[in-house]
């Protein structure tokens, strides 16, 4: 299995950590230290290394920081979180607080005290967020101190060592474009920045540059390292040796000059003493090294990482290859689907169909020949209220029947070398409520309103969020998260900077893949998400239309259910769209499958007239 | 007429101009002077006094800026003012460039030396302007200058005098909250974001927190001053006293220290002085007032103008007020679109429909008491191919018949002592298109998105206005401009925060007025544009519904012309609010008007189906 079902947070160990990090502060003249949840490439996923939150406090959620002081320890945590913290950590240590209302910079302007000296390791913050700690703290009268040593590093004995995984090329068939070609290409995005050198720090640009991927971290192929672009093409790549095989390191070298990881500091410094103008992308950067760039004489150009926008406009062979990845996935989801209809209600439980379906995408893995590498994250298997919780995460402890009468979310996506996936589908246990129903079709009224919105080229995500909203807002309802994030090539299935949500400033372009993934969560009782991955593409010419429009391709192939559609409130527009995606699901999936499921999805991909819902 | 067709600009005149500035500048050590077209408070008209990019170039447009260097003259201009800035201005002495596409602060980086010195007056600039002027003229290595004296005021021999028409005190009535109260919540405001003082520098909210208005700038009725709100109440108010009556300066003393307008920057560093945190909003304050600020020991607070919100929000009063002015208007509007459809084609203009509209308005003021005080900016009269310009205005050189078989675009609005209007229409001239009637309708569908739109309280303007655009899309179409403005309780028609456009970061609360104005232009052709005015109101509980909704209560009353509506391409929920619209507006407007306009207006305001469209 890709994914465990233990907690392996141990509230009872933070006393004595704590206690040690207190010593080593109060031993080094500080009065708190930050310990964010991140690690130099601010990830979503760190290694077992850089868990230092968790292993810290017991936290193991992905986003947090926790603030120790001589007296108090807080961890501010986002919505996703509130009962997760109080779980796993021991509330005799620990108070808790709001990542988002009241984050850390708020925190200390109303609680620290006017001369405190607040440690940080600044290989973990970005320097954006440094400046916004800054600024707190400059009118708290509190010093911000950077770290040499990472005191959490200091006191863990065991840490584990930094991740070594082989790192392989990426085919050029599934990158469908060379590397030299690509680093052409950013050399002269950072002359045109108006810098001499680019600091790549995040490895999904690394991997994207490099044609290379690793298995550094969880659920995302990345090889953790960093790169130094240079606008004259002369690149250094800082990644450890013994990842390389001999046919990588020849490949590699090639590209740019291998060094090892501890060297990237003292490159950066030589650099900056040599004048260099370094761009940092301020989201990704670490302020450690816009310390050692103005501490060395150089300049600090904020650019975004050149990388992230190629990155995220696929070519034609990655959105063959996500084509592809879609079909086995569609394979995999209709075995799932009809194994699900099979249960009996009661029958089965949440991890088991986590471990169903992860079995069914191996065996669709197989008989292609692309076996399943991972999945692309800890999959979502929540049955009624366990449904409404919109980051649910399955252990063993929270583990439930997929009764009579409920809904059952299932959210997973897969890692295979043509493409990531992710998909969510919402299955009724037994007969679903007139209500439930009714919030499903509204739900899909707002997918279909997405799949079948033609767009000026230009518009950003944020300009069409609402689209997928439209039909909930009628009816006085809504969901409390983006439509839709961006998605690798098998890379991070949360990919920025693509992005439909009221945080997605960035224009949407041809070639960028996204989630379309509108959702319905009555706390307590049950949850309803439907999600299809979509690619941006040039709309077909319309007929007397001025400009040029975009609009969405869906790669996702899988039915969805129909007891669960009203099909009065759909209207023709929507029904049509409904009938023709579920006849391309068929004709797509139809041939890789057989026996009962082909049945099954033969029945399921029928015009939505031709069996009537009998519920 | 509030308004005038003659242009007034003679570009035979900057050539001595241009030479006095240069003279001045070289005498002065300086290599070129920035030009705005703005005053000290940043608001969309300027008094006759700074007009000075007027005067000095000719350009009479409401945005843009000059940068004279001593070999080279640049106007700055946005798209809507490509045409007339040549026209206006003289290109033997002057080029031109985009203000959005390559502002002064980029063009100074490719075109100045390194160590050239460009003069600037800090007055005129915002300090949010200056940061970017100043991030562009260090990598440049331009000295930016800020200068004591404004050089065209110092060679322009007579420039008018600042204006001094009568403040008048705007009746609670109508404000419908005294301003002691407004004040009171406006220090609490300044306490809460960290500053002692606050100055308010836009006239709008200084018409606002005192109940007070003017007539210092054309079409919006302000009296142009400063004032030094403080958080502990002792509030001072800069307005020449001669504007002042006895009545009027007694009311005012009661709020606040009157003050004469020279002692204002004196007043700001005595502050300074006195280590005062004065709060300055980065998109409105003068950078002279950052200067006076920092030169003096005190400390720049970056905040929001502290009455925007408030300001936006209207009252119930003001709401009320809102209504009145809109039924009055209703049936000036009544009168005209009656009178426009007794006209044959070819007999009449853009020149007299717009002295028809002022007539029909003043008349409708006359009749209930409330005259009309201004038009609340320059009509936008544009038949034919002038109806594509989205911001026309019609001079006696550009003036057209409105023509058989062609669009006539109506765009106006009023000031009311209870209330500001701005209302669009599209009327057909003799027989329109059928493509003219379907795009027509389109856009009526945007209209009629938004004006049926339920969203949930906290959206923001930007997350909506893809609603109104729509339908359009799904024709390969758009408009070029935002969807909806903010308009003011008889203060300015374009009034910030709120805003439904791509830029509408504020969120939409419960009192706010804006516009509801999608558009279709087809260049060379013709322009379709229909607005109301909307304001956010709760939206009516829906059964089964989660969360609190808001709703727009449509305040304008007008038909649409039936002719234009194809009404096939209405869906029902579309044709019921039409409907109900006209019902509405008939029952409103009917009683007020009578004759023939009662009877066009029982015809034009009849169900979509009872008269069917002859076309």
């Amino acid at each position: 299995m890709f994914q465990s079902f233990d907690s392996s947070s141990d509230p009872s160990l933070a006393s004595a950590r704590v206690a040690a990090l207190r010593a080593w502060l109060a031993a080094n003249g500080l009065d708190g230290f930050l310990v964010p949840r991140a690690d130099e490439h601010q990830g979503e996923y760190v290694p077992a290394r850089a868990a230092r939150l968790k292993w810290l406090t017991g936290f193991s959620g992905s986003a947090g920081v926790a603030l120790v002081l001589a007296d108090r320890a807080v961890i501010f945590i986002d919505g996703r979180y509130t009962l997760q913290v109080r779980k796993e950590t021991d509330p005799a240590i620990f108070g808790y607080d709001s990542l988002i209302d009241n984050p850390p910079a708020k925190w200390i302007g109303q609680n620290l005290k006017s001369g405190a000296r607040l440690g940080f390791d600044p290989w973990l913050h970005t320097t954006g967020e440094v400046d916004t700690l800054k600024a707190a703290a400059k009118k708290a009268g509190v010093e911000l101190v950077p770290l040499e040593t990472n005191p959490v590093d200091a006191i863990w004995e065991d840490q584990p060592a930094p991740p070594l995984t082989p790192v392989e090329i990426q085919p050029v068939a599934f990158a469908g474009e060379l590397a030299k070609d690509k680093l052409v290409r950013l050399a002269a995005a950072i002359e045109e920045d108006g810098a001499t050198h680019a600091v790549l720090t995040d490895p999904s640009s690394i991997a994207w540059a490099f044609n290379i991927r690793g298995n550094d971290v969880p659920h995302t192929p990345l090889a953790l390292g960093f790169a130094i672009l240079a606008a004259d093409g002369s690149h250094r790549l800082f990644m450890d040796r013994a990842k390389f095989s001999r046919e990588v390191e020849a490949y590699l070298t090639q590209l740019a000059e291998p060094h090892q990881p501890d060297t990237f500091a003292p490159a950066i410094a030589d650099l900056a003493t040599q004048g260099a103008r370094i761009a940092l992308d301020p989201v990704l950067a670490a302020e450690k090294l816009r310390m050692l760039v103005e501490a060395n004489g150089g300049t600090v150009v904020a650019a975004a990482d050149p990388a992230r926008i190629p990155r995220a406009t696929k070519n034609r062979a990655e959105l063959e290859g996500s084509r592809a990845a879609h079909r086995r996935d569609g394979a995999a989801i209709a075995g799932m689907l009809c194994w699900l209809d099979r249960q009996q209600p009661g029958e089965t439980d949440e991890i088991r169909a986590v471990e169903a379906l992860e079995n069914f995408r191996r065996r669709a893995g197989e008989e292609t020949q692309m076996p399943l590498r991972d999945v692309s994250f800890e999959t979502i298997s929540g049955s009624g209220p366990n449904g409404a919780v919109i980051h649910y995460r399955v252990s063993r402890a929270t583990n439930r029947k997929l009764g009579d009468g409920e809904l059952f979310l299932l959210d997973s996506g897969a890692q295979y070398q043509d493409g990531t996936t992710d998909i969510t589908r919402t299955v009724p246990i037994g007969k679903p409520s007139d209500e439930m129903r009714e919030r499903y079709t509204l739900v899909l009224k707002g997918l279909i309103g997405l799949s079948t919105l033609r767009f000026p080229a230009g518009t950003r995500g944020s300009d069409i969020d609402a689209v997928a909203r439209l039909a909930l807002w009628g009816h006085g309802l809504d969901y409390a998260h983006g439509t839709g994030h961006g998605v690798g090539s098998y890379l991070a299935v949360h990919e920025g900077p693509q992005r439909i949500a009221r945080t997605g400033t960035e224009r949407l372009r041809e070639g960028m893949i996204l989630s379309n993934e509108p959702g319905y969560y009555k706390e307590g009782h049950y949850g309803v998400r439907l999600e299809n991955l979509i690619a941006v593409k040039p709309a077909a010419q319309i007929e007397g239309g001025d400009i040029a429009m975009h609009s969405f391709e869906t790669l996702t192939l899988a039915p969805f259910h129909r007891r669960m559609i009203v099909a009065e409130l759909l209207s023709p527009v929507e029904r049509n769209w409904l009938d023709a995606y579920h006849a391309h699901v068929l004709a797509e999936i139809g041939p890789t499958v057989h026996g009962d499921v082909l049945a099954w999805l033969e029945q399921a991909c029928a015009p939505l007239g031709a069996f009537p819902a009998k519920v």
